[in-house]
């Protein structure tokens, strides 16, 4: 017994010190502790944290990091609560670290197009704040009130411009960090070259916060985009829609901003259980939602609709519906984002979120499609996903909860088999690390244990996050 | 005595060995060396390699890197010397690995828009084989004929087309490398996202090869862009060189590929050295070089012509000269890049490579300026850059070699001053090392050490670039 009461001791003797460090009111304790701290958006796995320690500047986090490296008590790092794969869920033992005090935009350079905020700011208030300023900060998703910018970029977050904008990683210009001994490390650069030595805030970078907190971040804008055009077609085959993404890349370059392809049985499900119409008056075997952002709507239109219609001449696409309104493209918007709608219908469900390269993209639905069906006859499997950024969702569910995990083994061999990515863009974390081999070599994931003993060496950060650091 | 001695066996041996493990061909040796591996594009410092290893494949990279390892012998990496920073001139006591021997394009994926090619492919055949497939590699430089795709993504180059699809950084998805034992890394990812553990390639974007030997890599092909819009315009002030640039981005969005400031004395010189003549009657204080590429010529240059017309009549630009063939276009590109003719002239002159934050970039100059003419009366200084991702090149001469470590701590101590970096696209190799403080912190440079000692803890590879790994 004794060796679990000097644990105990030395826990408390830890809280007791953060406590006195950064004073009583910084550090939430026993009951104090809100269920909010307990889990994230996957609802897996809730387990109360031993304390809640709330920094309101990087001094204080750098102070929090140092005592609990120096008593080797293990931190579960905490921003808006909203990932899907368990990162800042706590693990037993663990102390929460909260961003949530950490809130605010620094600086707005109208000149530069950039914006510097402290992590735990909410993603909807940088959009803000660069829209007031007639900007626009790109990185978007169904999140956006709640998860917070040092989130997104410790995820590396996805969303729906990517194919534009890219991923989170390329709208960072500079980063500030502590590392797990306290160590303060600050890289808020403001420039689009700079080649002085590393470029250290990629070390920062989708490790979900595995090699050290961020503080303060320094973020790329650009100038509003004011007009958009959005069409909903029905292509015949998984070739035709690549055949399309190539000639609508051909035609309208970096204006397009949205390729988001849909199965049809993943549109079918969503017409069903909500009652939304299609804009196409056939079925077809793949519905792709098109949206382009620029800056003069009448120009654009014209340009949008001249492809489409060259498109529709030479078969590659089967039918197309242009919006004609603001009202038309939040329908044609609906229909897609009706993954909200149909998952707790669906429930117990699992939504993967893949990637898969381009070439292999249509064997590898096939591939699912029949080792799922063959392990559960009836089992149901709605595709859908961004596609031009090689993300795919499936939506699985045999309606059993004791099914998930062959489940989750059937889905990522296949993505393996087809060099493809078991997190596109929702990360790691604790969920999907049982399944990290299928994406990573023993090499690679050997190299990121280094890493981590070098900035991490008690490990302490997040431990059991990403891959297993202890082997 | 003895310690040379010990030395100079110990050498012999990891030569000797590296020839029994390679074969002899693959190992020059004494009069087999020739000059091309003594010294890069800087010509300063030129040293002989101890030998040359030349290997043919991955597998020979990590078996030369383990001999090496293993006798504690220090290797300098060589792709087609071109670098500018002494990054890849030998030291003292190194072994040349040279990647020349590794060429070709390995795959083209024309619905993916991905090409993989072996480290030491020219970037010319990397852009011509995109080209042959109806697309475009979009890095490009004055060295493109020599210049080594593994060497521009080891030194993150930078070049032309960067306001409009970044640095080399943002155009690799995938990559092979080499660490300093002999552990091959293979993350040869095709896809845009794919956040399924560490990014480790960023560890070897940049890093100069320090890390790690990069040996194959996947790059972004874009769709080819046919259409060209140019023009040079005068400005009044940079006040409104900046609102130009702001002006051009708001209305012609990414299609803006190019932005470059030429200061008058720049201008003004490059004119009287190489007798072109300038497109604009009247002189401005400062000149604007801007050019779009896009998929429709009669479409874009409308555009084009509507917004420099607009920015005209507001009194944004002064007088403005657009192109109306390609060979106008050439014309202004043959000013801009009247640098390559002027430098001989200055000699002895050192060329800097900057990045200023662009609300600092107008202080920034004028403090050198006057700095330089208090330290050297009658000093010239030829200022012209990318400006639009923070870049400035700035000539400088007073005829004079011995002036030179002054002049550059005068400059180099103004970059740090106004928040800059001191190597923008051409990187720190030995040349800058000195002055890598004034861009980064200590705790930067600890931070930088500690990567090195955990990803090359012998410290053999590249040893004595980018940064003091010993102290």
């Amino acid at each position: 017994m004794l060796p679990k009461n000097v644990s105990i001791v030395r826990m408390t003797d830890a809280i007791a010190a953060l406590r006195q460090k950064l004073g009583a009111a910084a550090v939430l304790y026993g009951d104090e502790i809100s269920v909010r701290y307990e889990v994230d958006y996957s609802g897996e796995n809730r387990c109360p944290p031993l304390a809640v320690v709330r920094p309101a500047s990087t001094d204080e986090v750098a102070a929090a990091l140092a005592v609990c490296n120096a008593y080797g008590q293990h931190v579960v790092v905490q921003g808006g609560m909203t990932g899907l794969a368990g990162g800042s869920t706590p693990r037993d033992g663990e102390i929460a670290l909260s961003l949530e005090r950490m809130t605010g935009i620094e600086d707005i350079d109208t000149a530069a197009l950039t914006l510097s905020a402290l992590a735990g700011t909410p993603l909807e208030v940088v959009q803000n704040a660069a829209r007031d300023a007639g900007l626009l900060f790109p990185l978007d998703m169904g999140a956006r009130g709640s998860c917070t910018i040092g989130g997104n970029i410790a995820t590396n977050a996805g969303g729906n411009e990517v194919i534009r904008f890219g991923v989170a990683r390329n709208l960072v210009l500079g980063l500030e960090a502590v590392l797990a001994d306290g160590t303060v490390v600050s890289s808020m650069n403001k420039m689009l070259k700079n080649n002085s030595g590393y470029d250290l805030k990629q070390l920062f970078v989708g490790t979900e916060g595995t090699l050290g907190v961020i503080t303060r971040a320094v973020l790329r804008l650009f100038p509003a985009l004011p007009s958009r055009c959005t069409a909903l077609c029905g292509v015949a085959s998984f070739a035709a829609a690549l055949e399309l993404l190539n000639t609508m890349q051909s035609r309208l370059g970096s204006s397009l901003s949205a390729y988001e392809v849909m199965w049809a049985a993943y549109f079918d499900y969503v017409l069903e259980v909500t009652g939304l119409r299609s804009p196409l008056e056939a079925r077809f075997p793949l519905y792709v939602l098109i949206e382009t952002e620029g800056f003069e709507q009448a120009a654009d239109q014209a340009q949008f609709d001249d492809a489409l219609g060259d498109a529709l001449e030479s078969d590659i696409i089967a039918d197309a519906a242009i919006a004609q309104s603001d009202k038309d493209a939040q329908h044609f918007w609906e229909i897609r984002d009706g993954i909200g709608e149909i998952t707790p219908r669906m429930y117990p469900v699992i939504v993967f979120d893949v990637s898969v390269p381009l070439d292999r993209m249509e064997a590898f639905v096939s591939d699912v499609d029949s080792a799922l069906a063959t392990a559960y006859p009836g089992i149901t499997n709605l595709v859908f996903g961004h596609v031009a950024d090689n993300n795919l969702h499936l939506a699985v569910t045999t309606g059993r909860e004791g099914d998930m995990a062959t489940i989750c083994e059937i889905v990522y061999a296949r993505v393996g088999a087809h060099h493809g990515a078991i997190a596109a863009e929702h990360g790691i974390g604790t969920l999907r690390l049982p399944y990290l081999h299928y994406s990573r070599t023993p090499a690679e994931i050997s190299l990121m244990r280094r890493l981590k003993k070098a900035l991490d060496p008690r490990g302490i950060l997040n431990a059991g996050r990403v891959f297993d650091a202890s082997p």
